[in-house]
Parts: structure tokens; sequence; C-alpha cells
């Protein structure tokens, strides 16, 4: 497929503004060809209504032929083989391996999708029958179910080029549920978009899905953006990014005539504590694997850890000095976009500048492209419970060990953590047993606990929660990676004294759907 | 009891401040003894830190020993007996049968959601197992269940000083989820919200729950409110009442630094439309029962129907004469305090004045007490297409036809409609067969949608949705009345490799609690 530098609006192929820009490749620090042009507010205006349109006839086709066309989107995705991974290779500077697991990914997330809708059953479907002779009133039938919430406005991610951008998890998610969807490509991959955008409008044309079910807008300025959140008809978002940008999306979303949800996911530091018990006994182990997930990727993923709490030991500071190694010994990597290195960079030097925070490593370098180095660095809780910047995310492969002198250290920092996305406990089953109220504290300050793993490498599947707390999310009670992810697209409809034949099928009388379903307030499936 | 006039912060009785305020009979217009202190910002800040560290404990209680207290609650609330319905009854004006009917409301609610956590698969239980040889990574063990947010602001409604009030639907629902509670009485009635204080007091002493489950402050100005909505340790704040002080209270807790969920009910014009084959069909006792409707409670309830739809005929002028007819017949009504008249009586001068709107009766009036006379109004789709006032809720028995000179105008008036919390559709079958389009675009509408019958009386029961998109609440996500609100209050966690026994109950293998829950994509309950 050619890649037009277009944007894609419902099956219409629409480039009107004046405006371009180009990706740029992070090795060589290159424009790429062909130039983009950026979406116009007439374009944006187009997308959204005919995905409203589109929504009139999506929202209530049967789920089934949704995973249909879920399915066929994957198919069209690893159909574009080659073209897709080398494209997006050069956009992102990512190896060739990671992205065939990132598009390995995206096709399990678009079929896990599919699986749950064909099921059914999330729709949570309840019947409470009426009872006529009820007194002193008669009781109403009444009925309700999950249905979707209108038009969606998703933002690709600069680091998951397939997984959280274009046909990611909240893509995914909004046409499971229901939804139509209006993307906003990330400017940094801008022809991998394009290139999965095709794929996508492919499996409408296969499974006939209404024109407008899917748009995509590019774009580099903010105004794209805007545009999208601000159209009354748009009535959710999802975001991967900053915290600046999603805090941003979230204010602009609340201030509308009527507001709507953001669901931002915004980064996170991710604290690790290791226990003094499996500090002893395994040290090494984990100074080599920590190394490797806060080096993994070059560091940018969401659920990097930047934050590791240890009491001080002779075999703390033993660890310290093997992880110090590894991060030494860790070759330059290129990054996503120069201003995520230039990010990077000022991070690790601002940290640099606090009083009570040290140097401990810093990786190799280099002179060639968008590469940075790995940093390890060292404080103690005194200095973070003072210094709230300690607690800040450095998007890239940097983490911070902090000193505690005791078990009493251990709880206050944890005590003091805002929202993250993870936390993980390294410890013995001992160490696990004495440090029970560590959990408790956890437990309230994140979306996902690890024991002796490592928050990097987020499982597809029904149980995940990558979510958390502000400032980690802008709403702590959904998730965007694994099935839970549906219900932040929907919303619940009730249906009283409905005949039959008016009733949406997962609420009939005979369930035609087998669904589990709550009925008098028993979970049948009858 | 006695009634104290001061706050309830957790088991102590307080009076800080120098701001004292008395309620008022609406029947005589008196002041009513005794006078109530208003909660200082010590003692919100008081209450709320003591929620939290309640919080600590109450949040991983057992939902059998949480049910318990749920039952405990009605069963105290039933042991204030007169003194309590005497009490509101001088407060509100309501009558004693409507204060027995909500208080057995209020009852049923508590015991409902008892028996939905005493179940308990409510917290969506989410078990994924590991597979440590899967390749090329091994598959960590995930497991996910809803937790409760943390302490919670709920300000009770003035028009059901039970049901929606101290011990109403949201306090019911968030100690259901495990959160603690602070609650900000309603000014019209601190009395009855005292009393009920002291019956949950009561609950918690027999129960043994943490002191600070659950606080009271009273309160006339805003400081109150806004100090609750403001103190950075409350995550989630329920309300019913006006669209301005839900929308205040909304942009309130956008505002803080760390944001969080406002779940206000802001009320709604329920539209019903009367279509063509049924005015012919049952004009008389629509008339009947719509007037009934429209008048019950002195129209003081969210669900009134302030809105009627028909196409013109005869049979609809005859439907509307009848109509008027009862509402001419309708007694005067009195309020429940009198800025809910003046607001009616502002409402319905204003309507009077809006070009294309004519008064087709008002009932009768009285010049004792805060009373109002009902009345009903007709204007058609063109000055409802053009004018958004028409759409506004007028709080209190009023109702505005508006005629239609065809199918088309009705559903170009329905697309008008913004978020209300119902819709009704009367009709015979051929008329909703006729109508589907209607349906539809409706079901974009509303929380809750009703054929044949009227808004008003709202089932307490799984299946119910009170709720509805903006402007009728901040969060079309959820409902206040029924089992599904209790999702307010809640977050999903995951537990990744967590060994056995850290496992919170309802995640352990064998599965204790016996829940239903998803294992493996499977729904199953071994």
């Amino acid at each position: 497929m050619k890649i037009e530098g277009k944007n894609i609006i419902g099956n219409r192929i629409s480039a009107e503004s004046q405006n371009f820009f180009n990706a740029t490749d992070p090795v060589t620090t290159q424009k790429i060809a062909p130039q983009f042009c950026e979406a116009s507010s007439g374009e944006i205006d187009s997308a959204v209504k005919i995905a409203n349109e589109a929504f009139q006839v999506y929202r209530n086709m049967d789920g089934k032929k949704r995973a249909q066309f879920l399915i066929c989107i994957a198919e069209e995705i690893v159909a574009l083989d080659k073209a897709l991974i080398e494209r997006c290779m050069v956009e992102t500077g990512l190896p060739e391996a990671r992205l065939l697991n990132e598009r390995q990914r995206t096709v399990n997330q678009l079929n896990m999708f599919a699986a749950y809708i064909k099921e059914g059953s999330w729709v949570d479907a309840r019947i409470d029958y009426g009872d006529p002779e009820r007194k002193p009133l008669p009781k109403p039938d009444v009925r309700s179910m999950q249905k979707a919430l209108g038009p969606v406005g998703i933002f690709g991610s600069s680091n998951f080029p397939f997984a959280f951008s274009v046909a990611g998890g909240d893509t995914a998610s909004a046409l499971a549920a229901g939804c139509t969807v209006v993307v906003k490509a990330h400017p940094a991959h801008p022809g991998t978009s394009e290139l999965v955008g095709q794929a996508i409008l492919q499996a409408i044309k296969k499974c006939n899905m209404p024109d407008g079910t899917f748009s995509l807008l590019q774009g580099q300025s903010h105004e794209v953006g805007l545009g999208l959140v601000r159209h009354p008809l748009i009535k959710a978002i999802g975001f991967t990014g900053s915290f600046r940008g999603g805090k941003a999306l979230f204010d602009e979303a609340g201030a509308r005539p009527e507001p709507i949800p953001v669901y931002a996911e915004m980064g996170s530091t991710n604290p690790v504590f290791i226990l003094p018990g499996i500090v002893q006994e395994k040290r090494n182990d984990i100074a080599r694997d920590l190394a490797a997930s806060v080096t993994l990727g070059v560091g940018q993923f969401c659920t990097n850890p930047g934050l590791v709490f240890m009491e001080k030991s002779e075999n703390a500071n033993e660890l310290t000095a093997t992880l110090s190694k590894h991060i030494a010994d860790t070759p330059a990597g290129t990054m996503l976009t120069e201003g995520i290195r230039t990010n990077f960079q000022h991070g690790t030097n601002l940290l640099q500048t606090i009083t009570g925070v040290d140097v401990l490593a810093a990786g190799k370098s280099s002179d060639s492209g968008f590469t940075a180095s790995a940093h390890v660095f060292e404080s103690d809780v005194k200095s973070f419970l003072t210094n709230p910047t300690l607690q800040e995310e450095i998007f890239g492969p940097s983490t911070l060990l902090i000193s505690a002198s005791d078990k009493n250290e251990i709880l206050l920092a944890a005590q003091k953590l805002h929202g993250h996305l993870t936390a993980t406990i390294h410890g013995t089953p001992e160490d696990l047993r004495q440090y029970a109220d560590l959990i408790h504290i956890l437990e309230q300050k994140v979306g996902r606990l690890i024991i002796n793993g490592y928050p990097t490498g987020v499982e597809v599947c029904d149980a995940m929660v990558h979510g958390g707390p502000f400032p980690a999310t802008t709403d702590s009670r959904t998730t965007s990676v694994g099935t839970l992810a549906i219900t932040r697209f929907t919303r619940p409809v009730c249906y009283q004294n409905f005949p039959e034949a008016l009733l949406p099928n997962e609420l009939k009388t005979d369930n035609p759907e087998q669904l589990w379903r709550l009925v008098n307030g028993k979970h049948v499936k009858q």
C-alpha cells in the first residue's frame, strides 16, 4: 500500500489544509517522505459527523458481527506485512523483533475483544421481572444493559506505534463496545498510522461496516487534538502519553458545555520495594533483572521501574553496585523522538542538581541519532519525603534508588506516594509476612501490584489492570489493557415495561444470545 | 432520641462554630427548634481524617460483616419510629403516608445492598492463571477485583429526606462498596438528618465498626460542602439536587490538584411521547394518570414528567382538555422549602412570558405556607426547537405540552433533546412498530425508557438505572438507584504473581467466598 500523507475521513482520503509535516528517522535524524497534511477543522468536523451517522447503525449491530470486524482488522494489519514493519522501524527506531512482538500483541488484543463480545455477557444484562399483583403498587418489569456511549476520540501514543495507537487497545475496546472511532495519529509515526488506518478501512469494506465507523486525523499541532476533544458529538476520549498532554485534554473535556470522560494514561514511576531477606538471598539476580527492566526498550514504557526502595545494608550496597555496573555497561539507545530524548536529558540533568541525589552510574553514550544513556541515581527517604520531584517520571532508561534506614521509613515513603500504575515488592515469604502493612498501603496507591516480578510487560488478559489513581491516569476506575477496558465506552440503559419484540436481544426473556445475566438477583444463563 | 443540633464527627458530638441555623416548617413558615451548628473547617477536616483512618480497616472488612452493618442501620432507623416521622413531617411538610413509604424504601435499599455484598460476586473477580512454560515469555498469574475508592462525601437531597439523604442510596452503596462516608446534611431537614445520623452511630457501635466510618456535617452555607469536596482525602462525591449545585461541585472537584469523580444527579424534564393510536384509544385514562404523575408529591420528583409531545388531532385536543381539567382541580400543595417554591413560581412565570407558550390551566392556589399551584402549559415543536428554555426543568407540579404537526416533527423534537433521566412512550403495538426510530433516538438521550407507564416511582432493584447523559447527571456511566450504583465507589486492583496467602479471599484459587468469577475467560463458581 502506498502512503499518501493524507487524512482518512470515513472511506474518503482527504488533504484540505496547507499545513504539512514529516516524520523523522530517530537513527539518522533525517526527515522521511512523504509529507503529511494536517487535518483541517472542516475535516475534523466531517470525521466526527460521519462517525455519529455510522454510530446510529454500528451501536446496535450484533456483537458477533462486530467480533468478525475486529478479527478482520487484525488480519488486514498482518497482511500489511513487511511494509508496515519497515516503515515503523524507520519512524520509531524500534528494532524488528520488538515490532513483530508488538504487532502480535495488537492482533491478540483485537482477537481478545472479539472473543469477549462474541460471548457477550460483558453487557451486564439485568432483568427484574414485574409483578402486577404486588401491593401497594404493581412492580414494573425492569431490564438494563450496557450500551455504547457514542463516537469516541482516541489519541495514539508515541511509544507503542501498534499496541496503543491507531488499532491499539483504546480503538479495539471502543469498537468492541459499539462506539465509532476517530483517531488522532501520533505525529512521530504518521506513516505507520496511515498504513494501519488503511488496514481498518479494508476491514470496514470487507465486513460491510457503515462508512464513518473509523477515521484517522493527522496532525502535529495541538489544534487537531483540541478540535476533536471540543467537538460536541464526541462522547469520550482515550489518550496515552504525557501528564501535561493528558491533563490538558482532561481540563478541556471538563470545560465543554457537555463534559465528557477522558481516559488519559499519563505515565508513572512504578515504585519497586526490595525487602531485606530477598536482598540477602537474590541480590545479584535482582540487580541484573532490574537493570534489564529499567533499560528494556530504552526505558520507554509507562511501566518502567523508576523508583527503587531498599533498607540500608551491606547486601543492599552490593545490589546497588551490581545494578550500577549493569547500567554502566548498557549501550546507548535510540529514543523515539528528539523531544523524548530532550526531555530525558532534561530530567536526568535536573535530578543531578538536587541536593541529596547522587548519580551512581551512567551507561554508554553515543553522538549518533536521538540516543540516550541509561542512568541510575541514589537518594534517601528523607530527601524523598521533602522533594516531590524525586517521584516524577523521567521517561527513559533511568531509575532512582532510595535508601531507607528501617522499615518505618519504608512505610513512610510508601504513604507519601501519589498514584502510580504499578508497585512491585520483592520479598521472601518471611519478608512478605513482615511487610503486610506495606502491601496494604500500596493497594491504595496503584492499579497493579506485583510480587517478585517486574512491572514492564503488561499481560493482555481479562484480569489485567493498566491504570491507577491520579496522576497515573485521569480515571482510576478503568484500565487501558484487558477486557475490562470495554466499560470505558458504555453506560447502562434501562428498559421498563417493554414488550418482548422491542427489547434488545440481550434482554429478551428467552435469552437468545445465551448470556450470563442477573435475573431476579440470580446469576443465570437460562 | 434528643436532637442536639450538632455535628457528628465519628462517635463524637461537636459544635465548634458560631454559625447557627434553623429548619423551617413549610406549612406554618415558622422556624423549628433547636438551632443547628454549622460545621467548622476544623470539624470538616476531623471528619474526613477519621474517615480515612476508619477506611484502613473498613475497606478490607468481610462483605458479610458490612452486610450486617447495613441491615443494622435499617433496623436502627425503623427503631426511631414516630420521633423520626414526626420530625420529618414538620421539616418537610410531607404527609405521614409518603414518609412511611419512603422510610420503607430506604430500609429496602439498605437490605438490597446487604444481600448484594453478602452474595459478593459484584467485585467482578477475574483470574488468569499463569503459565511458566509459555514461549517466548512465561505468562504471569494475574487476578483482579473491585476495591473501594476511599472516604466519600455525600450530599443529602431536599426532596427525599430518607431515601436520598443521610442513609439514602449513595450512603448505602458507598458503605456497601467498602468506603467510609461523610454526609453533608441538607439544611432543609437537619433534625431528620441528625436522627438518622444517630441511628447510624448506634449501628456502628452495635456492629463494632471503626470510629469514623460515618460522620454527619450540618450546614446552610456553601462553605461546608465546598470544604468537603476540596479535602484531599475525599475520593468521590455523591450529590442529588439542582443543576447549579451539582455542576458547581463537579467543577470544584475537577479543579482539585487531584481531580475526583462527582456523581451529581441534577434533575431532568423526563419527556413523554403519546403516540396517535393510543391517544385515540386511551386519551381519558392517560390524561388522568399523567395529571396524577405530574402532581404526585407536589411534583417534587426528579422523574416528574415536565414535557409531553403529541401530534395534533381532535383526540389530542380532548386529552389536553381533560388533562387541563385535572390540573385545574388539583389542590394547592405545600412545597419543601421557600426556595423551592420561589423557584417554581419563577419558572412558571418565566414560561408564561415566552412567545409561543400558553397557560392551559392552573390548579387551586392557597395563601398559607409555601404552597404552589399545579400548571399545564402548551407550545409547539417549532418553539421547542428554537428555545432551549422549554426543555429546562421546572421543579414542581408543572408540565408543558408540545404539539407536533406530524411524525417528522416528533423525531426532530426527540433529536433536539439533551440528556434526561427518563423518556416515556405511550403507544399501541401498532404505534410502537411505526415509531421504532423514536425509541432508537431516545435510547441515546436517557438512562431509562418506559413504555406505557409513568416515570415517577423508581423501582429499587438490580436492573434500575436512575441516571442519564448530561445535564441530567455529571456521569452517565452510573446510576444512583439500584445495585449497579456500587461501582461508583470502586476501582479495579490487580494482583500479579501473588502467593495464595496474600490474595484477598475473593481471588483465592479455591474460591472460599463461592463467588461467580471470570476464570481463564469462563464464568464459573467453582
